[in-house]
């Protein structure tokens, strides 16, 4: 049988439970999975409070705690290019080469079809619940968000002080 | 009497009716016509799903069909800059010299106008329907969208999948 | 006594009294004081209407007019980098070495806070009243601005035709 | 017969003979070209002299003068991404579709195959003669250039002051 | 004893035993390493042939080949900003936290050192002849470089054909 | 008599006597002098070695040892844009309104004369001996170079260990 290798891309911003069933997921499916961190070079704003090296963190200690072989993966950073016609062509140069694509997201999915490759659902894992902006805004309204991401996670966003950096992030009028 | 080259900016995202009507309503008016494709870095985002390539070729397809006579126009994509302050020298480094700007657009007929540009104004050719805008919300909620645009381009945009695109595009949850 | 120099950051859209307020009450505790325009580049948007050029001028006729003694102040525009993990770097590389930051802004308050800098709080001087979004507001509905801001930025303003600029801006459909 | 369209890529600075000849020996075998203007927002630096305006007049007026059919062509600026893994995708988001790619640049010839286009050679057309580097040395020495560009170019490089511009660019010690 | 992280930077163009060898000594006197993968953006140029992609899997199989527990090694891309007041923040944003800097070359001490950091000097391992400029030259000219790589790098550049890629940009008269 | 305001371009690598004498020169002509620093965003490269900052600070000190009226001066960094064709744009953004140039840098005279400027010439105090690139070469070189520079410019070099920088970066292999 062919050696398959995925890609998988998020922001994850933070790394929560329906991303790590995700990896677990697509892990049973494929040889080698590709982890792109998107938008790295962003952080500090409302969006995107965590730095790339951050998220790495987050993602590695999450798939620790979960017994995930670190060995078939691959964690990269991909700044964003903000030109849609070359996102794919960047995605491309930063990390080795993939044949499958796993994404739920319709523009992810469209840009990657257009250039011609195979794009795969993902079973949808509660998405209502573990989705990175309604986690963002219970920390900042201090309701529950803990049980929402990887302990490991939650332990790391509470060593960086993450919680205030986004409750400051809520009431700056900078703009991002 | 002196040679008299214009200038019109546009998104052309897509370029539609009221486009083709002011393009028609300038060239009696002048000798050349330069018609600048503005934001042209841009595509597969809500405000811009076309690229520079496709409103090309839109353009180009539409002029033709309404037996609008090519030699006197030169049709060029100007990526923007976003730095207002460098915008009107940008345009020009990409044109040749034009002397008369034909704009309804407040913002850049300031620009315009404080670079010593004459500015001139466009008549309205039914504003209200034939706005960029109105055209992408009806493909993207299956209304009318085809008889605001000339026929070639309703064509290109099937061809690719335009439509398609634009409603993925609107259920991304992607930062553009 | 050690020399203290201090940092004050600010887009100043434009430059009003509370910011004048703000350099008086900060000169008093410290010898120099290095006054940041933040978002150099930019002009000519909603958020940012005027030039850092024309910021520059809004600033220091505002000081003459108040009588603060030039030879303490270092004024300084700085480009945003967008990227807030660099900004502190960015602002370090374009000014003289400081070592107090002085803000009332959440997320300018914790930059500095990251890297290492002690921060001060600013006293209110009435931030209702004296906010830019209130004055450009203002600008634009034709209702009272002129009194919000020092004499000298009024009369600037009204030299170089801004109020125009921004009920321009503020119909404007481009996207900044 | 399938329809074919052609892509030639210069950077034109400024456009010769051998571009004149390559250009009107494609057209021979093919539908329509597609005339890439690269390195689009450089100008006034050694290497690139003229701005994108500037070589779009230069090449239309060149192939007028030649009776050239315009109606195959299409004159499109692309500006540089500097990533070379992005350029092939930042050609095709500037152009029309195309299917063939006509060069002798490696590089060129490189990039487009690993994109997967088919690539062409073009016929040498005297290369060690109409090379661009020659023409601009030539102009800045005041050696012979004007029968090594069609003579539209050479008017209009006059009536633009190009040489004297070129002298003034080979003095300058600014970096570029 | 205190968990202790440090930070190796290159371009590893290519990835070659002096760096291999330079890994394998850090890690004896440290918890865990970073790899960053300088100038990630750029490839396809004279400096930097291969792409991040690339280069992330030469190092990951070399260090495999070499029986180097990848458990205790961060490899991450970062791209260049240019401005080197910034360098440094910007690579603190894409890494884990860390306290020494291993490295020889004298910017990257310097600047490490003005931002505070404790920097290592690395054993010199040949330095002469494991130098990534002579390797590249080498390929160039078909002479030996097989034996200046790992087993596993010169397997994997055989694969992406990279030494002709090499060759093509010797040849390339594009300004990179 | 009508109110002249001036513009000067260096980048100030380091500043040094002949840039103090042209300052002296051009005030005695006109009312208000801008100097610019140009390339402002760049640092700690062989080119550019100090950062705007470091350059603010060697200008206002030798201005004021030299007895110079700051009252009529206006200091301010503006970043490269790389596009010729943009740059004036950018220099008139980023300061008050100017009338008159003064440079003897070919280049920098084309550009503003191409945008309708007037450019005067300056007296060339020694421009053999008073040169950066000079400069550097003697600080990197151990010979003198303390002589050609304002006393209290060669004192801040002293401070920030501007030497050894200097040094640091002659030895650096890093592509800047």
């Amino acid at each position: 049988m062919e050696f398959k290798r995925g890609l998988y891309v998020g922001r994850f911003q933070p790394f929560h439970n329906g991303h790590l069933d995700a990896i677990k997921y697509v892990l049973q499916n494929i040889d080698e999975l590709i982890v792109v961190i998107g938008s790295a070079q962003y952080s500090h704003n409302n969006h995107n409070p965590f730095t790339a090296g951050e998220r790495i963190v987050m993602i590695r200690q999450a798939l620790l705690e979960a017994n995930v072989n670190l060995d078939k993966l691959w964690i990269v950073p991909v700044p964003d290019v903000h030109l849609h016609m070359l996102w794919v062509s960047a995605v491309e140069g930063y990390t080795p080469k993939f044949t499958t694509v796993y994404s739920n997201e319709p523009l992810t999915r469209r840009l990657f079809m257009e250039a011609g490759y195979k794009v795969n659902d993902l079973p949808l894992f509660d998405r209502k619940v573990y989705i990175s902006t309604l986690i963002r805004e219970n920390m900042i309204k201090n309701k529950n968000w803990t049980t929402l991401v990887p302990k490991a996670v939650a332990t790391f966003i509470d060593e960086i002080d993450g919680v205030n950096r986004l409750k400051d992030l809520a009431q700056s009028d900078r703009i991002c």
